[in-house]
């Protein structure tokens, strides 16, 4: 969307942040290259896909080139595009860490997409691959970019809900094509949990800036759905914190699309219902004087993580959500996993500290 | 509130089953007594109470005399009293065995809060004292008898919302007062658990018509804080049923009041929220074409557990909610409680057909 | 609903003020005797009806005698009832006056339901009578004495909303009964305008404090419909403030029931929907920061009159809603319906000051 | 957002319908070519604009070329565009005459924004001037082609709320620059009334598909608001249908954004609010059996306008909302400033049958 066509700002054209998008399909035409049209520190400048004659058209309707658009053999020619700073990897899962390597090697900085890898080895992989190059590496977590959630971790910490007590939260949706990649394990490393039950995993650690120390899980992966041979339908799972506060999660592939969650306090309680969606989030806070739904202006969850992953390409700061952010949340995954097989608790390493794996704090509407 | 005085009406009266009111405290003074006064066939025939002087202070607002009042030492002179057919037992959990075995020696029918006991045995006992004496007994279970809670099992049974996928539900709210019976571990048997966290047990088992294989379940109890030196603040429990799927519940006694169910189908889902306080419970069922919210004419829960215990001592046949259907949560509170000290799964005894503990459907509003 | 029997608070029970109901309809049965239960200043003393039989039945209920009810003949014996203090007028619209005046001359204060009368003449001549015999006079606007119109008038008032422009209210419900005295002219002086569509005029200017200027509206008596051969069905009608503030009003007798409240400021609006049933309200305050819906906790809106009222008995104050208040209600539908007549907008005589016709603000809970 | 990119479909390219947009301001940059990308039936082929460096940029981003910007000197060359059957005029009220006769003598079809012109004559004159051209013109009213609104429509058409009894809508919201052309009335014509107080005239007569008969209407300009020297505040409008069915209506420059439509039934009623934004829209119908809030898919009101008129342009049919149904909207708004004025009802001419000024019916997600 050309709001703000790029003659009438030269002077900020030359400070953006040029990606090139690696992966053409649903999400990164529906709504990355969308977002970077909109955003205020990053375009987008080359794109990276299998079908060079789908590129070119994207490329066209971008204001870009043919030579603008690279296969997934040239893919390492970027090397060569110095307005390229940076890549944004939008691959099935288990194609992130060689794309992210071979970023690296280009010497680009990199946003990926969640989950960041298949498991956590593989995502430290990707974490010590762009450390390695000295590269920056952010994890695409939306939900850790919108107003809507900042306010909700605010009212949490802050003690707007006096002391939590409890969590629960549900991500479900409808997988309905057996032939997705999000079905097959070896390109997506789990089923629902790594694609949608991570979102109620990683805003749970948001909100609250702790990481659990323990996890129980049961996972189901119905005989005779087609769907279902190679990856979990559903994942049950509880995640254990300090001072004896438990967070419920629902995550599935086999239910009609909900996703909310709830924090429960002593004095308070929140509730984000839809919690997950790209838009039409709704937070209520609510406590003994009533119920608060606080309003903020439109805004895109993906210029902003484009934002400010370009900004932190700009400072060099540590972006709010690095890979480690990511390796955290594959480190709980896998522990989930282990205990759905097992039918056993699982106790995770201890963790010290508050938002121990989030960088530099982004910018957010409606926060100061 | 005599919305139909006896007088307009001799010929019901007649008819009408005498209950005693066993144990005058906030449910009986705020909620049982009003809800007699406009029950189709029951009435309040006596009274018993530890206080004489409040005993008939009520008496004469409800246009009984001090003979209708008994101390807890007259308890068994109600046999003499033919026209008390029925009492209600509404007493600190763990003398419900003493008063129900009392009145059941007394011949008379027995209807009594929940939970029915302080544990599987203790109730399996007032279960066997009403066998063996041949008078009825009904759990009271008042979210078995609401319009809302029956909408939302049709919905599930009917297969309006697709193959049913996963649960989830909260009860929970603030204890506040440490003196309270419902913390003394001796009178109550436990802590928010049987109390409030047995709405979502309950409600589960009733909606969804099945019995849990499986549980798992955490439980906190805060060091230092009066109010939880013998029961636990929170259980965070997880049910497993046949074919995969799975309840998650949370309860507490330190949060601020959240009453919700949540059922997950394949092609819908239904929310209750508020799922379990007296009056303005709120169901939404939800699918591809939409919300619906239903809309149900006024009622009182109470009136509605009377009316369905009184018809069912007129008739003879089984309530609906009788001492087995009691016990049965009973049974899964002790494997929740075994599983939150052990930290291992408890596997329940397999329970066969649909709604195997329940009798006799109850006439709900809204309902053919 | 004998929360506190009177045994409970002997002190209290001297002071209360003894009240006589005059009529034993749906309203008196259903709200006003259950309500005088639990009033703190207040109790039911004596009941006024046509029928004995059904006056002793509920004089029994109430822990009365067969000498506390009067029949409409008795009526004027009430003056040796030194208990009785105060009458509760609750009949049609019609014989208000009668009964007031009876009431004023034997030296009872006076509770009236609203309508006042059935036009400002005679709800003038009611409030002379009071005034000539030195008997208070309350109309019983019970949605000036609710914590939730409240918070909305304080919302107005202190300029949460910024200075206010417009207001719509909405007040429709179906009259069935071709039978029904409301729908007689001669007994209810009007339709659905002074029965239901009164509580939207009241109500605005209650919140705004401000009375109307001019009035302009057009109302319909459907041919052939049975119930409308005498009184209208619906009424739309526009009140005039200063300053071009301007409220929008229907009301009908056939449309399914809805209530709405909204006041739209520069800088917030506030809804509330449903605006004036006897429980259930719910206010919503919106502003640039978002939606806030107060919470307030449980109350009976007819105990809250019966409070006030016996108050202002006891301290001789002018009660916050006297005979004036409902005398201007009756002037301004007066002008409504020669509106309607005329096809004119009607001018109303001009009226200086805020609250013009009210007294000593109420007690209402969540208020300082 | 180049979902499809054109390469995808060739075929369907040649036979879309190249526009022209006339006027790049918010709406078009934001809403419009956004929308245009989108669409099935329509793509935009060239700018209008009167900063041409402003429209090549645009132009770029659009896949366009210096060449496709016309600035307003240059518009009639448009005439020599094959490829440029149709033109979308969102200009200042005032000067879509001039734009639309221009386009018409360059035998272009013609979609206009509403308001059709500045009153009934001016209105009249553009229809005048396409049908005397042979082209077809379109009046841009987007709530006319939304599911939200034609569900809307079939409830009230299909009996679902009962007979119709009364209407209310609202539409307000702040204007805050005292610069903006539409505070200008030789530019506007009017304030709030043309701009969104049309929008609960225009969907009253969609929902109902009945005209009014007669107007009442008061208005305000306040004094000393620099904002409002020419054109008014707020309007408060009464109209009158048969049957005695009256709407009752708000709309101001000077309140906090809200927007909604009730209509009310003998068995039903529906709310929706908001009724008017570009996305979000929220409908209910309620009747005796609960509330059903319908879902749709998601869809762009602006591109199913071009969509519509695309199609108008290629099969000849006359649109859901011809120029016709644009000066109706002029003839009741003229009646409503008209009433202000005088303080008098102002009767309308008498229109038969439903649907008086509409053609075609728009294809709408979710209906047949």
């Amino acid at each position: 969307m050309p709001l703000k066509p790029d003659i009438e700002r030269p002077e900020t054209q030359s400070r953006r942040v040029g990606f090139a998008i690696v992966g053409i399909g649903e999400l990164s035409a529906e709504e990355l290259i969308p977002a970077a049209r909109t955003s205020e520190h990053a375009y987008v400048a080359a794109l990276v896909t299998g079908e060079r004659g789908k590129g070119e058209a994207f490329a066209l309707s971008l204001g870009l080139t043919p030579d603008d658009v690279y296969t997934y053999e040239e893919y390492d020619r970027l090397g060569e595009r110095s307005d390229v700073e940076a890549v944004y990897v939008v691959l099935p899962n288990s194609m992130h860490r060689e794309y992210v390597e071979r970023a690296a090697k280009a010497g680009k900085h990199v946003l990926c997409e969640k989950p960041l890898g298949v498991n956590a080895a593989d995502a430290q992989a990707i974490v010590d691959a762009c450390a390695g190059a000295g590269v920056q590496l952010m994890t695409a977590y939306r939900c850790q970019y919108t107003p809507e959630h900042w306010a909700a971790r605010q009212a949490v910490q802050e003690g707007r809900l006096g002391k939590i007590k409890l969590l629960d939260s549900i991500h479900v949706q409808v997988q309905d094509d057996p032939e997705a990649w999000r079905l097959k394990l070896g390109l997506a490393g789990g089923g629902p949990l790594p694609d949608v039950g991570i979102y109620s995993l990683n805003t749970i650690r948001f909100v609250t800036g702790q990481e659990p120390e323990w996890v129980f899980a049961a996972q189901h992966q119905p005989q005779g759905d087609l769907r279902f041979t190679e990856v979990e339908e559903s994942v049950s799972f509880m995640l254990g914190f300090a001072d004896g506060v438990v967070a419920n999660c629902l995550t599935s592939y086999g239910a009609l699309k909900t996703s909310t969650l709830r924090v429960l306090g002593e004095e308070g309680a929140l509730l984000m219902d839809p919690a997950f969606p790209y838009d039409g989030l709704k937070l209520t806070i609510e406590d003994e004087a009533g119920k608060f739904e606080p309003s903020f202006g439109s805004y895109d969850q993906f210029s902003q993580e484009f934002d400010h992953f370009a900004q932190r390409v700009r400072d060099g700061q540590r972006p709010w959500t690095p890979g480690e952010e990511g390796v955290q949340d594959h480190v709980i995954m896998d522990a989930v996993y282990e205990s759905a097989r097992s039918g056993q608790v699982v106790r995770l390493k201890f963790v010290e500290g508050q938002d121990a794996f989030r960088g530099t704090p982004p910018e957010v509407p409606g926060q100061d």
